[in-house]
């Protein structure tokens, strides 16, 4: 391991610019912060440059194993001095790591999707959080991919990395403009549910067969008019208190596991 | 409206003590932070003691609506200078409202759920934030009541106040030790289900006719064995990807939803 003392190391400096979505989107890489995430992202094929530690006479049993196995496929590992340390991680933290890695290029059309296959589908979600937190969700319900209907949002922030515990380096993902996205969806032949909160169809209430997509919105102010069509099925999730809204992550949650739970009645009943 | 300039004004500082969960205990007090939540907590009936404020010349409509009406009903509203309201307010603000309240003493006694009620339980969930979200969800899918089946778990933090947008003022809210919920459950007909990673049962594989408990534990460990009775069904939400675990909040949502779906579809049935 080489080490590192300085935080004006031009090294140190690259990978501190990461934290800014700008400088992310121009150098084509991310930050990855955690032993679970970076050891995520590198079983799931992602590109490993660079990764730093503190120095350390106790490191976890994980974090060990990461760092040999890293090491072992000639990934740089850099030992870095406390100081240099916290400029790269997240919190005032001196244990773990922290990795600088290639963001995949997610192309929609290298997307592969079952003939049953459910897709989501987010506008314009604002908090990295809360993509995170629906990534993780997508994943445990075997959700095919999560498609990002927008260019705003960053899929690469640490935090939505983070939130995601990982799952964002598991869950094929796309990016593209809205219009591509939906024609996209029309393309390859996918019922399109989109979630208002005014939707006339109750989401137990109708049919997710075959290729299904869910299509989510912001935090506030919900979808575009793009997601009104007449081939769009308006689905809404009853809600019968107070509050009038669930958190996104919430919501897709909800929704994912309906879909899931007909698919897996049809198939029981041999449908 | 009095006016109060200085931090060491002696209200001033027992208010600031109610950030501490020691301290509302305590004094029975708690602080409310943000509009929409201290007029939720007001239409339900929670008793305010005092209101801040800074002198502002733009309040919103909201904003001045519910002060006035907290003036009419009697309640001391305090103009305050900014360094006060930063003290007592969350996050580095001037604007909102923050009000002292008295904490409902809430007695599992107390509770009255209807006969195919539904009500949720939570042993060790330590995060306020999933607290809040967790009332937040349970207020939407229409619970009828969340019981804290332990006494760590602080109900009135501020963060659980916030993160369910004031729901914990409308749902019924009960807080016991472990073994009374269970005697309560018991003595009051209901059928228990106790979500495990590795429960026997899918979740949407069993009937939550009648009274139904849904029992939710740490976010980390999980429940107690108090929650492995021979008369308690252990659930599981399938896990189809690398992450092992849905978050608490997202976790409560599913079950609250499938409950609601199936008590809709028997209503529907005539069941």
């Amino acid at each position: 391991m080489t080490r590192i003392t300085s935080v004006h190391n031009p090294r140190i400096k690259q990978a501190v610019r990461l934290r800014d979505g700008r400088a992310r989107r121009r150098m084509g890489r991310m930050l990855i912060d955690g032993i679970r995430e970076i050891d995520r992202a590198n079983r799931s094929g992602i590109a490993i440059d660079q990764v730093y530690c503190c120095a350390s006479d106790d490191r976890s049993t994980d974090e060990s194993k990461l760092l040999q196995t890293l090491l072992d496929a000639g990934v740089s590992v850099f030992e870095v001095t406390e100081p240099v340390f916290q400029k790269l991680a997240f919190g005032q933290r001196t244990d773990g790591l922290v990795a600088v890695a290639r963001t995949p290029a997610w192309e929609l059309d290298r997307l592969k999707i079952p003939s049953a296959g459910l897709v989501a589908v987010l506008e314009n979600v604002e908090k990295p959080g809360n993509v995170g937190a629906v990534l993780r969700s997508a994943d445990a319900a075997g959700v095919a991919a999560v498609i990002v209907a927008d260019e705003s949002t960053d899929l690469f922030n640490p935090n939505a990395i983070r939130a995601s515990l990982g799952a964002i380096f598991a869950v094929p993902v796309a990016t593209a403009k809205g219009p591509e996205v939906l024609d996209w969806l029309r393309h390859h032949g996918f019922s399109i549910f989109a979630a208002w909160p005014n939707g006339e169809n109750e989401y137990t209430q109708v049919s997710y067969d075959g290729r299904a997509a869910l299509v989510l919105g912001n935090e506030a102010f919900g979808l575009s008019n793009l997601w009104q069509g007449s081939d769009i099925t308006r689905i809404r999730i009853p809600m019968r208190g107070i509050v009038d809204s669930l958190n996104v992550s919430v919501t897709a949650a909800v929704l994912f596991y309906e879909t899931l739970r007909q698919k897996s009645e049809n198939a029981r009943s041999g449908g």
